[in-house]
């Protein structure tokens, strides 16, 4: 493990120097709020937290720590569940509040440009009077920057792909202090090689993204709602496999199993029966084509043994009937007063859906555990949700998601499917990548020799 | 530059211990085959071409060729136009015309596990069974490893992405004998670094792609073509925008100007004007979406001017329409017997093509120059198609190609949207990438530390 150094007061000034007295802050508070995210993880302070206002400043201050071997650790809004942006060994917390602009919207070639710390809901009510929108979406409001960095996904990925489907170029400041642009503003490229994707999902451990243009797409004019039971997690799965197959280009086609269901029915309007439920949402430019699609949809369905099917191209429809799985985690929680959760999150290939899911179940009944599921099935996509109490049950949830993750890569899945790395999966690269890992670690070595870029992330140490 | 060894007769029966006395040539026709591609650079020999048939082979060949210093260039079947497979060190040619397999079809899962040395169009033919086909299409029937190593696209793209896009694990030789794999079956995958995007569209410089398996999309069942011809380039490329915003989502967008059309016109069934033309391609799993779709882009069309309009959903006609766009380089050639033609390739954000285009038109006018412009305007894709005869009309077309570029590059394009880097760009790369040229070279010598691997392409040596 790489051996690093205290800020010291020399620092401090030197720093100051950098980003001005406006923008950097040791007080407890802001320690205290950069120090944990939306994981379980337990907090851990930095030592100064900076909210630089230009990339130079980013890149001086990297330079700085790099020579003097200071950790820096990126932080967007906080909203990872893996501990990505967690400062554990100390040194510079580096906020991106103060880096939310939009530079410039390029209307005309669907792209915009933008500084990290901007919100994507935010940026998507300003881009809604182009008509456009940045499709990926996590749930809640993560920055632009920390989507990248973690290539976040969420429900409409089945159809407009993940966080690192939707960039075109970044800038990016390197550990020595260099800024460098990868990726071109050409949505096609076959010029040299590909470093905008070796940054996306690096979790700010090779470079931290200083800007940022993104795809954008039309804003969907009509949208449909479907919401089926069935009365097996195999029959679901085949549906799903079946509505992908037949060229309808869902936009979302999400999975919610008996229990989750259940839940969800006691706690709002929709009634949802005891059974693996699909939540699917359609896109189209013209009503009849989401009426010609729905009754396809409807004769899969059918085909496919669905016990009730229901489907609207109504907004006001649509918006009650995916309302229960829109909120399903505040469902959850409200649910159940007393227990934090775990949100595990592992993806397959769609095949091996149903074995993963018996396997989840399996595990809930010989071990009495509380999990509900629920996942971008569209993907392979699987979030289990479990909830604990410190103590016995924390360990019962633990050792659930471990053993689900070992499942997920015995059947040529991945550990995290859009959460990331973070602290959380760092035990299972060697697993899932083998001798890549050896490439990986080179790679890191190369771009990061101080290794002082959001250390203890991603990489084993 | 790095010194090379030759190729020893020792080296030659290591060789033959390695790939079977049945896999190794040094025939003049074997070394005269493999000495060059597409483009119009000179022929040059390697001194041993080797067919290996297992991935164990081509890691055995690495860790020898590094060991003994002997360069190695990977061959799919040719078909490049930028001399990315030329052996222009000599050394080890190695073809993958035996490693041609289709190792397993995910039909659930719309993926398949190819070995590199497969044709897109042999694959396709197979896939077809199972109502799934591979989309990335550069026109001559390359291999999918080539595909891969050079991030092919070609015509729909603009629906369906780029190579790049449509690949999900890869297995890779490195140079010193390793094999790794890299990304994941699993279509989400927020795990470590994207070493699969590295590989793609290093064209064979960073390692030596043994077996992929690709993304697939169901068949369309239904298609339509619009033909179109515009008073000028800008409202052409209005067209482009306005069809893009709709949310139409064309499989197909092209771009032809008013000299290739007349030249079209001439020597193919389908008439049309001296003027720039847009052919459109739409792909829908219902009629009606396609009856109603065209609905929207006749209007578009219209409101942008169009002086013709032609559209049909009926397959006979589709392909009468599309005939002279899809033979357009046949034509050419057909209509210039005494010439030959370089094919340069640049690409830009839509919002320049009309200023790129008005440049190409400037020099063609200033300098007296024959050129063809046909283009992927989707994605803001161009070729201009130069005949020449050698000396001065050979001389004359160089120099517009590297005006092109430049042209392209201060547009905030890429030197290449789709043709790679090869030998032909090499020379671009410090202008288009500035300092992150310095990070793909940190990259190369982490990777291939001797420079072994298909020296010459890619990077500046």
């Amino acid at each position: 493990m790489t051996s690093f150094n205290h800020v010291t007061s020399e620092h401090l000034s030197r720093l100051t120097a950098i980003v001005t007295a406006d923008n950097i802050s040791t007080s407890q508070a802001d320690i205290d709020l950069h120090a944990r995210d939306q994981s379980f993880f337990e907090a851990r302070p930095a030592e100064v937290v900076l909210f630089p206002t230009t990339a130079q400043q980013v890149a001086e201050v990297l330079k700085l720590a790099n020579e003097a071997r200071i950790p820096v650790t990126p932080w967007g809004v906080g909203t990872g569940l893996e501990g990505n942006a967690i400062p554990i060994h100390g040194g510079i917390l580096m906020s991106f509040e103060r880096m939310n602009k939009i530079v410039e919207v390029h209307a005309d070639d669907f792209q915009v440009t933008v500084q990290p710390g901007i919100g994507h809901q935010d940026l998507n009510a300003e881009l809604a009077r182009y008509g456009l929108f940045f499709p990926p979406d996590p749930g809640a409001n993560a920055t632009v920057g920390g989507m990248l960095a973690n290539n976040a996904a969420g429900i409409r990925t089945v159809k407009y792909g993940a966080s690192k489907d939707n960039v075109l170029r970044m800038q990016v400041a390197l550990a020595d202090g260099r800024l460098i642009h990868v990726g071109s503003r050409s949505v096609k490229q076959s010029s040299g090689y590909d470093l905008l994707h070796l940054f996306v999902g690096s979790e700010g451990t090779l470079g931290i993204i200083t800007e940022a243009t993104l795809k954008l797409v039309p804003v969907p004019v009509h949208m449909s709602a479907v919401v089926a039971a069935f009365p097996s997690v195999e029959s679901a799965v085949e549906t799903v496999v079946a509505v992908r197959g037949s060229g309808l280009d869902p936009a979302a086609l999400e999975f919610v199993d008996a229990a989750h269901a259940v839940m969800l029915s006691q706690s709002d309007g929709v009634d949802l029966s005891e059974h693996p439920h699909l939540f699917m949402e359609f896109h189209a430019v013209h009503e009849t084509v989401l009426n010609d699609g729905l009754e396809m949809v409807r004769e899969i369905c059918d085909e496919m043994g669905a016990i009730s099917f229901r489907a609207t191209t109504d907004t006001a429809e649509r918006k009650r009937l995916w309302h229960a799985r829109h909120h399903s985690y505040e469902i959850m929680v409200r649910s159940h007063p007393d227990k934090q959760f775990f949100i595990m999150d592992v993806a397959v290939p769609i095949s091996a859906y149903p074995e993963l899911i018996a396997y989840v179940e399996q595990i809930k009944a010989e071990r009495n555990i509380a999990a509900y599921l629920i996942g971008h099935a569209g993907d392979g996509n699987i979030h289990v949700e479990l909830p604990f109490t410190p103590g016995d049950s924390y360990e019962k949830a633990m050792r659930a998601n471990h053993d689900i993750v070992m499942k997920a890569l015995d059947l040529g899945g991945t550990a995290t499917g859009e959460h990331g790395v973070g602290m959380g999966k760092v035990k299972y690269m060697a697993v899932e990548h083998g001798g890549a890992l050896d490439v990986m670690r080179a790679i890191k070595r190369t771009l990061d020799p101080n290794g002082i870029l959001n250390p203890g992330k991603v990489l084993p140490e």
